[in-house]
């Protein structure tokens, strides 16, 4: 005997399950903006309880007329807790594994908090840097997954700073870093973020007493960087870390000098 | 002896403490657009923990050259957890107290979730609610604090309905509630949103099946109403709940057959 | 007899002029998030075509059931051109009129965009500002209106400059001023603008070569200024001003060394 | 003998042109997130002035330490007027040019309006789209520039329709195209969102009277199409265009029954 809500369901007809006749495979279909909770693994192995914004979605054949969208929500449910990187290649396996699909997308962003100790004093607060998870999985075992950061940073101009008699501009910074890991190895976000960190003029911090301040300012002044510095520190970073297999660099800065911004980009594929 | 911070910071002037002399008190002066986590409580007492958006700030004598800034966020390392409603009132106070000034604002906005099963296979989910928290607290032990949310509903068009052989146009809407509680009362987020969700003319829902969607589609058909509808019933039931001494509701709907949306809004002190 | 639309309306049941038994009357009820094209006048007496994102509502009695939405997308289409800011007055006359309401809410904010010659060089670019008009119109005749420009420009901290040995955090802040213009006096947006740009410690700009670079540079250093000096120097200037009756100030600076922002407010009534 | 400009700029230090020892080519360095009005052609060949969010960059070699971002703006204060959708081309080469740079990278988005009847009273008012023009160049002479639109309509869920007694859940929809032109050939921006206009539902308008709302309320629910329908039906309309050598296309429903978004996409390179 069947449960009843498949009963219930089956009185009705299934019209996603109808066949198409336009001969036309969709490439993605699926739910997008939509907000859940998520335990993300921080660096102890504790979770961190924190809000995605997850996009789900599958390949669809051309014979088939719709998917079945209520089965994403359902996936979302039963998602790994606390989530490591990885668990995303799962969450895609039970997505494609769910809606029966050849392939199955997946990604999500949230903001990730570190404990930042302030330079001088060691006063701690929190820092919010967005971070993100993906994975693609295909009809043929063939599988991907990624992990990204956006780390805020500040970046000060060598060029000002040589041609002025005094002072330099500065800015806030996103720094960005999505990478693939090597087969078989793991990292952390926090891994991520320190190798992405170093990359700037100076560090950002939550709380700054006096003599922090101090200390940041003149940090800023004696490490000067172009964007274009900046996004090559960047590269060089994941160059050196032999668990990174593939990676995209930017840097965004938001120029106090004028009313746009800066950005720098390198994406490379480094065939580990 | 002074303890180490509290003598380092000392050797280094404090401009913010030095006099001004333009004869202007600031009404507001603090930190915006701050992401810091907290955990809000739920109706059962338990804890959710989500992730805020923080403005913190305080008015400045007109004889004081600045505020310190660094003292918000000290405070926001020790928020009440987990936070009732009321606890806003509380962070103001302690905000007040930290920067010695005569005022204190506080406001946080954060995804409230709330499980959600649907109507038919009872199937559960979760909605995310935009919930909010804000207090002032002034010199002479006046204060005020509001909590509201932000509920996502369809509203369904009568005149469409009325005037169309079959049909009617409907869309996702976005219904708002901002009130403040009566001296000595208390409101759970979850109890808001219960009276502000039963203004639509259905409600949302994370995972529907083909039974649900019935329902759901059955039901705002019998249920059609304006943007004027929604927002007087949510009035209505602002004014039924005795707990309830001000508020503000605001219907916002993403009208299907336009780019643009219809909104209406009523606000209203019941003097309780 | 009748024009053909007329009639064919009149076949059609009109729901919303039907009565309504809530007793509650509606403060606001009309259309927003709608982008229109509009031709706003210059200093010079031309136009500057833009995008407005318009919000337009009426107050609704207690004993009407809806409003006639269309009607506020007609009055857009005969929008004065261009428009002077006092415009924004006839504008919501014309929808008081239009929708035979007893208050009538217009508000518009678009990009205003102003031509900006680097300081040594003399290279001119534009530089974009938000600007905005808003109107009230009520039964009795009474009406008011305002306009509002957002400003970008630098900040460059008088602490972080005063405690380092060398450089200074500084950042890319905006400049609000909400003013009221006394009765019968007008103001152009480039007056409003102008008045704002002197409060920060320099102004931003589209094109710099090396020498505006330097100078923008030391001249940010020479001027340090908190954002609680921005705002009091906004609010002077605002004083100053003989032709301002109210305003409201804030300045927003998005910190360099930190993830978050800082800011701050002044509202005054000068009573002209 | 010198200009002025060029001779101050001698005196300083030209930082950007010194050599870089990284070993690492940047593949994308310039602006973003800058805002500048640009006049672009209507297809009765007359323009209209928007407000372009410009992003601007060229590629830089391993051994060059920066790149000189003012000459990006100087470039956009010579951007063809009226713009042909190909002209996008010739803006990237301008950047190529005077940035000296392997290679160029141009994408401009802007609200472009046009003026919609509606559908039974023929009342005239005007629909945003969100429109691109993007185009890349490099060393060889190879090149490449696409044009794209966003466009807002309404989609009637056809499972809704069939399982429900009466009503149908419907809802506001965006459908993307992004498409490369054939070599030679040109298209306007009207006859792209022609093409796009027709995958929906039906049509959003500006100004809707009852007679005009029947129609629409009965055209939807006469139509019924998923997000997965529109997609479908998008690709074929790319298909029959000749003029079409590549595409992407989108649609992203704002679910009226959810509080997440549907979607769904095809990319197809039709060897043209």
């Amino acid at each position: 005997m069947k449960p009843p809500l498949e009963a219930a369901e089956q009185l009705l007809p299934d019209i996603q399950a109808s066949p198409d006749d336009r001969h036309l495979a969709i490439d993605r279909v699926g739910v997008s903006n939509l907000r859940y909770p998520l335990t993300v693994s921080t660096r102890d192995g504790r979770g961190q309880t924190t809000v995605g914004e997850f996009n789900l979605s599958v390949s669809l054949p051309h014979d088939q007329k719709g998917t079945h969208m209520s089965r994403f929500l359902e996936v979302l449910n039963e998602q790994p807790s606390p989530m490591v990187p990885r668990d995303v290649l799962k969450l895609a396996q039970d997505v494609q594994r769910r809606l029966q699909a050849p392939h199955a997308f997946v990604r999500v962003d949230f903001p990730f908090f570190i404990d930042k100790p302030a330079p001088v004093s060691g006063v701690v607060g929190k820092i919010d840097v967005r971070a993100g998870l993906s994975a693609e999985v295909g009809p043929t075992g063939r599988n991907d997954w990624m992990m990204s950061v956006k780390v805020p940073a500040t970046s000060l101009c060598p060029c000002s700073r040589q041609i002025s008699e005094y002072g330099a501009h500065n800015q806030r910074c996103e720094m960005e870093a999505h990478v693939r890991i090597v087969e078989g190895a793991s990292m952390s976000f926090e891994e991520l973020i320190d190798r992405v960190e170093q990359a700037a003029s100076t560090q950002v911090f939550s709380v700054l007493k006096r003599p922090d301040e101090k200390w940041v300012t003149e940090k800023a002044y004696e490490n000067p960087k172009f964007v274009e510095d900046i996004v090559r520190d960047l590269a060089l970073a994941m160059e050196r870390e032999p668990r990174i297999a593939w990676y995209r660099v930017r840097s965004e800065n938001y120029e106090s000098i004028h009313n746009h911004d800066a950005f720098a980009q390198i994406e490379r594929d480094l065939g580990r």
